[in-house]
């Protein structure tokens, strides 16, 4: 890693609006709009051969291929070997750069369930209205794509990267990239680089170009509330033997209040207010909070005054589901021998998943609960007056984020603005949770998203498809980050 | 209906304690020593006669055989027409006799799963190790075996019951007695008495002889908190788009704290203190608290100091059942659409269900949300910030009670008193809610139920059973009403 210069961030900013020499995007469009059936044609045939993660045949023939797509760009190009499907990596040393940027993109895709598309097969890519159909035509092959037209774009115009690109692609994405972190230690040395760049994912809903240099972190726990060993006649008994849906409904009030703050002593620590800089990045993102509302039937956000974005910079307490006995027509007057809610935690960069666990536990033994790991046994029955369980899965994915005033950061969204004449959207922290994260908390660089394709491309569902436009539009931003 | 005499309760107590010489228990028994075969051939005789509620041939066959029954003991026997399954109705007249009491049972059963059963067939009833195995061998069949019987005893020593006696057999008390309350207009003059004793039950788990002033009615409702119009990503729009669950957790805390105390306003409005020979009355309860906490697996009851009996003077409010979206192996991690709770009140005599349900309401409302019918249109979403429905079910039972220090009350414990050597145990209010209830309420005259039959009977459930212990003891006591 280079050392950083002085942060100087209004300089920075300013340096972001003005359009520089050395911007591609003009040059870069005319060569895609020259080339535009050849750019699709290669993405089709890369799209032709499935890449479910589980099917080692095809899986193989994917990286083949694509080490093939790299070698043919200059890369020095390889299939890495992991505990699980190869690693397709390729590095490209450019004389005289200075830096060294790694481009993550994986080539595996979600699982398929043919007839509930609208083609044959969705390995046989269709085009229909300006979109490309096909499993991971958006998620995540046409950023590969994308990296290898900029490359010739650049080419065809003389021109070269400005930094050494590395790229890492990941054939297990969609399976929870398990043998990527191991990895790291095996291939240290191929996989340094001053910066990482993760293409994936969809630009922001306002259609502008994006980057993202956060993403929350995810934690799961299953919070039982214990009563009755079986449920008991709501009669017979209502008003003696204590109700564990009252209590777990006491217990998760007491952990979050109802103006949307979290209660959990703890559980905000380490958070720092934005800066003046980080509150202007996070409050110019064009969410149309207005219209997201109206879709989904909400008259007003939890938090009067803060904004979606706003909300991200935080951790949630979010129960994602309930149970207790039976509702509906199964209902029946008894009170029931158990409570359940289904708890998520999205973390952020300083709440890290164990403490986070530490705490909640703590409040729920803070509250009179007595904690036990599965279900209590007699004697602690007799014991204890208020007994509960918190099951945590133990695989919790946490929080990154790189700040987006660090110099690297500055450097990507100005060559973003000056290829589009506007900054990007910069989203200081994703709302959601990136299977890369525990990769970029490991290999310990800046790092950031630079997303490319449609929202509306139906990732992980039947009929996933990219738009053209943002093919085209993918390679102009790529070019401009090689340029960068 | 009598003039009610004044109540004089110490009197009535010391009363209760002194046999009389009109005590028929010893009679009554030699007469059973030396007829029980007899008896129970005729109770296996009117078991062996299928009764489901809605078969009818066999219902009429049942209520043909049960006025041949009555008929033989003296009473003036008809069937009653009603809506639905006839009522089996008897008259006897007492010369002298200056009170009359009303008989209930009933003659119809719940539906049976043979399989299930140890024996081929449960309308041919089986005796085993001193239990008779049959559908309505306790449930409710005996206790008309247990009038009839009792006569004969009586009649075998040159006695007669000191009240006139009306019988009524309701053959749909297992579908809900739909057709009972409708029959009251038609035949009002025959269901005239000055007090309504139901023989239907089982007695105290203390094995002592019962009796029971009161029940609670019930009143059952479906809560639903509104969220998103469908589930949203808890990543993506946490921390800004509200959680109808935690929503839902804190309008259940509203509604009772964690004490045990409602706090809807009026809840328990109407309720008195209890005189101190209530009190004394509800504390000589033989409850095994002890005993019942271990076999729960309940260290401790809902609120410390306060008894089975005690709790069950007041209104419950329950929450028998919780969902949203899903728990376990299905959760997702989402901010759910909606969030649940099904709740049942139970009702006493000063708090009627129209009331509770306009008090529930209002408090939901005081809690800030916008109330509606069912699933909210986009009107409401967009205008309100809070959206809950509570649906109750129209089919609410309301509570009895009669008051058991009034001297029907009292002549009925004096009674029981006498034959025992003890006083019986005396439930001021039963937990849970009894069928017959709104017939009671529609009769405004004072009532009691009688039970008889062992608490361990399999009511409603396969291999139903009376031990016949509990036969004999059950027509000492109905001697004992009719002496009373």
């Amino acid at each position: 890693m280079r050392p950083r210069a002085p942060l100087v961030i209004v300089s920075a900013l300013l340096l972001a609006a003005a359009p520089r020499a050395q911007d591609p995007g003009a040059q870069v469009r005319s060569y895609v709009e020259a080339h535009q059936e050849e750019i699709v044609r290669e993405l089709v045939n890369l799209l032709s051969i499935p890449n479910v993660a589980s099917d080692h045949a095809n899986i193989l023939r994917n990286a083949e291929h694509l080490k093939g797509m790299l070698a043919k760009r200059g890369f020095s190009a390889d299939l890495l070997e992991t505990t699980g499907n190869p690693l397709v990596y390729g590095d490209l040393r450019v004389p005289g750069a200075t830096r060294t940027l790694l481009f993550y993109a994986h080539y595996d895709g979600q699982a398929v369930n043919p007839p509930a598309w609208n083609q044959p097969d969705p390995f046989k890519p269709v085009v229909r209205e300006g979109r490309l159909y096909a499993r991971s035509a958006a998620d995540d092959k046409a950023p590969i794509e994308m990296i290898c037209a900029a490359l010739d774009a650049l080419s065809a115009n003389g021109l070269k990267p400005t930094s050494n690109i590395r790229v890492i692609l990941d054939g297990e994405e969609e399976a929870g990239s398990p043998s990527l972190v191991p990895a790291i230690a095996k291939y240290r040395d191929k996989l340094s680089a001053d910066m990482m760049l993760i293409f994936d994912g969809p630009i922001h809903t306002s259609n502008r170009p994006t980057i993202a240099f956060g993403a929350r972190g995810i934690l799961t726990g299953t919070l039982t509330v214990y009563g009755p060993k079986a449920g008991v006649h709501s009669g017979n008994y209502g008003n003696w033997i204590p109700n564990p849906a009252l209590r777990l409904a006491h217990l998760l009030s007491s952990m979050k209040d109802d103006q949307g703050k979290v209660l959990v002593a703890g559980f905000y620590d380490g958070l720092q207010p934005l800066t003046p800089e980080e509150e202007q990045l996070v409050a110019a993102v064009p969410d149309d909070a207005e219209r997201m509302l109206r879709a989904f039937g909400v008259a007003s956000p939890e938090v009067a005054g803060r904004s979606l974005q706003q909300g991200f910079q935080i951790p949630t307490l979010n129960i994602r589901g309930l149970a207790s006995a039976h509702v509906g027509p199964g209902a029946r007057t008894i009170i029931p021998d158990r409570a359940v809610a289904e708890i998520d935690i999205r973390l952020v960069a300083e709440t890290r998943a164990a403490a986070m666990r530490d705490k909640v536990n703590a409040h729920i033994v803070a509250q009179g609960y007595h904690l036990v790991e599965a279900n209590p046994d007699e004697a602690a029955r007799a014991k204890y007056s208020h007994i509960a369980s918190m099951a945590w899965d133990p695989s919790a994915t946490e929080a990154f984020r790189t700040s987006p005033m660090e110099p690297h950061s500055r450097e990507l969204v100005a060559a973003l603005t000056r290829v589009y004449g506007e900054a990007p959207v910069q989203i200081r922290t994703l709302g959601g949770t990136v299977p890369i994260a525990p990769f970029i908390d490991a290999l310990r660089f800046p790092a950031a998203l630079v997303p490319t394709v449609n929202f509306d491309n139906n990732q992980h569902e039947e009929n996933e498809n990219l738009r053209l436009t943002h093919l085209f539009d993918g390679i102009v931003t790529v070019a401009a980050v090689l340029r960068m």
